[in-house]
C-alpha cells in the first residue's frame, strides 16, 4: 500500500456546494434580464424537437426496451424489509444497506469493498430471472474478478487521486455479473463493460456521510442497468476501458495493464477477500482481537481485571484516541470503547457501538481501566496486550495479525456469529440460521428465491 | 479552447475490455477450486448479513424514501413516444433522445450541451408536480447556470483528459433544476449537489455509440435521484464538489475557483448557449451556410448550378472529407453532400442525412459538382463559397460566423424551422406548432402538463 503522496490536494479551496447550492435555493424567480429568460424559452424549445425527433430512432428503442424491464414494480427484495421494488432499486437500496455500517468485505490489495456493488446487483436479477444458486455463484465470483482486477491495475494512484474505488470499480463488477446472470454474448458483455465505464461512482471526500454507502449501491444500479441496455442492443466502445480516452486512462495515470490478464482463470480475487470482526476501523482490530481472546480463554468478567495495557503503533491513538465518547458513532473511534465491549460482550459488532451501550456506567467502568501506550517499532497490524487481574496474574498476549486478516481469516463460525449478531435484530435467529444454511448450500440451490423469501421481513 | 496536449494517452493498451468480457461469458460454470467456491459463499452470506443489519437504518430509510417516490410508475411523459414511465426514467430516457442526434445545444465556452441533462432531469419534475411554466424556465436557467459554471473552472483540462463535460458536470445541473423545483431548502440543495458530486458521467472515447447520448440522459437521472435523496434526509459531504478529495479536484488538475462566484446571479451562462442548424459536425456548417444563403439569395435550383468552389481550414476536409458517402452517418463526415443538401432542401437538419436520400440521383449528382480546397491561413468558423452558374454568373459569399455561432444565432423563425423538421414527422405539424406557441409562453403557463401533454404520441 505504497501511497503517492504527490497527488495534488488544495484545501483551501472556497465552499463552492455552499456557494452553488444559495444561489439555486435563493436567487429570486425571474431574477434576470428578458434576454436571459429568452434564452431559456429557446433552450428549451431546441430541446424538446431534439427528444421529440429521436423518438423512434434505434437508440431510444434500446433505451426504452431497457427500461421496460423494470416494470412492472415488484420485482426484488429489499432485504430485511416488506418492500418489494424493480431490480435496478433493489440494487441500490441492497448496496446501500450493505455498506451503511462499514462492516463488510475488503479485498486488501486494493481496498475494494467487493460485494456491495456485485452481489447487490446480482441477487436482484437472479431474483427476477430465478436463477439457481449455481448462477448467482459464478456471477459473484465473476464479477469481483472484473472488479478487482481493474482495481489492481489502477491502485493505488486512482485511490489517492480522491476516487473511492469501490464504486469507481463496483460497476463493472456488478455489469459482469448481471451479463453472466442474463448470458449475454461475449459481445453484448464487451457492451455491458463499454456501458458501466461511463459510470464510475463515488469520491472519498463523502466518508463519513450517507454518500459513502450510497457508493456501492449507484454501482450495483449502474453495472445491472448497462447490463440490461446491453441486452436490448445498446452499444459502447469496444475499448471504453482502455482507449486513450477511455475509463482508466482517464481516471487513472496508473494503468497496469498486465493485472487484467495475470493469471485469469486461474487465480481468483475472491480468494483475497476479508471480512471485517469488529464493527469499526480496521487499526484497532489487533487490540480488540486480543483483548477478547484473553477474555476469552480465561473466562474473565470485568471485575477480574485490575488493568489493561495495550502496547500500539501510533497510528492507533492517532485515529482511535478518544478517551471518553459519548455516542456510538464517538465510541468507533475509541480505542478504549472498543476493547472493553470485546471483553465485555465477546465481541464488537455493530451492536456494541450503540448509543445506549457506550454511555452503561459498566462499559465506561472497565473503558478507564485500559491504558495504550505508542510504540513505533510495533507493525500496524499488530498490538500487545497485558491483563493485570485482581487476583494478581498478568496475562499477556502479543497479536501479530488480527481476525479477519488474510492471516488469520474469520472462521466460518466467526462468520455466522457476526451473521446472527446483525441479523438476529431484524429478521430473528431462527431465520437468521436458516439463511446461514441456505448461503452455505447456495452452489446447490435450483432458485436463489428460496433465499430471498427467507431474506424479507 | 487551448487544449493541454501534455495529457499522456497510451493508444498501445491491450484490448482490456474485451479480455474481461470474454472471461466473463465464456469461463465454465464452477471453473475454480473448492477454496475460490467457498468463499464466494462466505463472501456472499457476509454481505447478506450487513445488508439485512443496517435494514431500519436512517440510511435505508433516506434511501427507500426517494425510491418511493417512483411508484407507482406511469409519472411522466416519454418525449414523442405513447409510453409513461417513473421520472427518473423519463429523465433518462429524455435525456438520451435530446442528444442521439447529436444536434441538440452547445454552451460554447466548455462545450457542454447544457440542456440535455438538465431539462430532461427538470421536465420529470415539473411534470409530476404540476409545476408553473415559470418554475421550469427558473430551474433550468439555475441548473444550466450551475454545470457549465462548474464547467467553466475544470474546462479544457477535465475534458481533455477525456470526460464527457456535458455528462461530467450535468448532473450538477439536473441536481439543482430538481432541488430548486422540488423546492428544496439551501442546506438539502448542499445535499442534492454534494450526492449529484458523486456520479459524474462519460468518458471521450464513447463519441460514436450509443453511449454518448447516455451521458446526459444518464447525468439527468442521477442529479433527480440526488435532489429526491436530498430530500428525505440523505446526507453528503458540504464541500463535495471542491474539498482536497472532492469531485473537482479528483477529476480535474485545473479548479479555477473564481469562475464559480464570478458575477454570480448577475451572468448567466444560458446566454452564450448555441443550437445547431445543421445535423452534423460543427467544423462544417460555414461551408453550408454559405451554400444555403447564395441559393436562397439568387433562388437557385440544382440545374442552374455549373459548380461550386469552397476553400475552407484543413480541418475540415481532415475531418469530413469523405468523397462519396454511402449512408447517412457517412454523410455526416461530407463537406460535399452536406452543402448539396443545403442547396437543394434549403436545410441540413437530421432528416437531410437520411439514407435514402445520400444515395438518391439529385444529390449525388450536385454533390459531385463542389469542390473544397484547402487554406491555413482561413479561420475554423469561417469559410469562402464561390457557385459557378450555368449562366455564366459567379457568385460569392464568404461567412465569418456561421449560422448558429454566438455572433450569428438562430433567429426563432430559425428554431421553429429546425423545430418543425424534427418533430413534424413524429408527432405532425399541427402539434409541432402548437409546441412550438406553448415553448413560448411557459412563462406563464399555469401547469407545465399542458406542454407535456401535447409533446406525446
Amino acid at each position: 500500500m505504497a501511497h503517492n503522496t504527490d497527488v495534488k490536494a488544495d484545501a483551501s479551496a472556497p465552499p463552492v456546494t455552499r456557494i452553488l447550492a444559495e444561489f439555486v435555493a435563493m436567487h429570486p424567480s425571474r431574477g434576470w434580464s428578458d434576454d436571459v429568460d429568452a434564452e431559456a424559452r429557446r433552450t428549451f424549445q431546441n430541446w424538446l424537437g431534439c427528444a421529440i425527433g429521436a423518438a423512434r430512432h434505434p437508440t431510444a428503442e434500446a433505451a426504452l426496451a431497457a427500461v421496460a424491464e423494470l416494470e412492472p414494480p415488484p420485482q426484488a427484495t429489499v432485504l430485511g424489509r416488506s418492500e418489494r421494488v424493480d431490480i435496478a432499486n433493489a440494487a441500490f437500496v441492497n448496496g446501500v444497506m450493505s455498506h451503511t455500517f462499514d462492516f463488510d468485505d475488503t479485498h486488501l490489495k486494493t481496498i475494494i469493498h467487493p460485494a456491495g456493488p456485485v452481489a447487490s446487483a446480482a441477487l436482484a436479477v437472479a431474483e427476477r430471472a430465478g436463477s439457481s444458486g449455481r448462477e448467482l455463484v459464478d456471477a459473484v465470483v465473476l464479477g469481483i474478478d472484473v472488479a478487482c482486477r481493474v482495481g489492481n491495475a489502477i491502485y493505488p494512484e486512482h485511490y489517492d487521486r480522491g476516487w473511492h474505488i469501490t464504486g469507481s470499480t463496483g460497476m463493472l463488477g456488478a455489469a459482469a455479473a448481471c451479463a453472466r446472470l442474463l448470458r449475454l454474448s461475449k459481445e453484448q458483455t464487451v457492451m455491458a463493460l463499454g456501458i458501466a465505464a461511463s459510470q464510475p461512482i463515488g469520491v472519498r471526500e463523502q466518508f463519513g456521510t450517507m454518500t459513502k454507502p450510497f457508493h456501492p449501491g449507484a454501482a450495483a444500479r449502474a453495472g445491472l442497468m448497462s447490463a440490461l441496455l446491453a441486452r436490448h442492443g445498446y452499444t459502447a466502445s469496444m475499448r471504453a476501458l482502455e482507449a486513450p480516452r477511455g475509463l482508466m486512462q482517464t481516471y487513472s495515470t496508473k494503468c497496469a495493464w498486465n493485472e487484467i490478464d495475470d493469471a485469469l482463470g486461474r487465480r481468483f480475487e475472491i480468494s483475497f477477500n476479508t471480512y471485517k470482526p469488529f464493527a469499526c476501523g480496521i487499526v484497532i482490530h489487533p487490540s480488540i482481537d486480543g483483548c477478547s481472546q484473553l477474555a476469552a480463554a480465561h473466562r474473565l468478567t470485568a471485575d477480574d481485571i485490575e488493568r489493561i495495557d495495550l502496547v500500539v503503533h501510533p497510528l492507533v491513538l492517532e485515529l482511535t484516541g478518544k478517551r471518553s465518547p459519548r455516542t456510538g458513532l464517538e465510541a468507533k473511534f475509541s480505542v478504549y470503547h472498543a476493547c472493553a465491549a470485546g471483553i465485555l460482550f465477546g465481541r464488537a459488532g455493530e451492536a456494541e457501538f450503540a448509543d445506549a451501550l457506550v454511555t452503561r456506567p459498566d462499559v465506561m467502568a472497565l473503558r478507564d481501566r485500559v491504558h495504550a501506550t505508542i510504540d513505533p517499532a510495533i507493525d500496524e497490524a499488530a498490538a500487545d496486550v497485558t491483563i493485570a487481574c485482581r487476583d494478581g496474574r498478568r496475562l499477556h498476549l502479543r497479536v501479530e495479525h488480527a481476525l479477519g486478516s488474510l492471516e488469520r481469516p474469520m472462521s466460518n463460525a466467526d462468520l455466522a456469529r457476526k451473521f446472527h449478531g446483525l441479523v438476529d435484530p431484524i429478521l430473528g435467529d431462527a431465520r437468521a440460521s436458516a439463511l446461514i444454511e441456505a448461503c452455505g448450500d447456495l452452489g446447490a440451490a435450483a432458485d436463489v428465491r428460496v433465499l430471498t423469501s427467507l431474506a424479507r421481513a
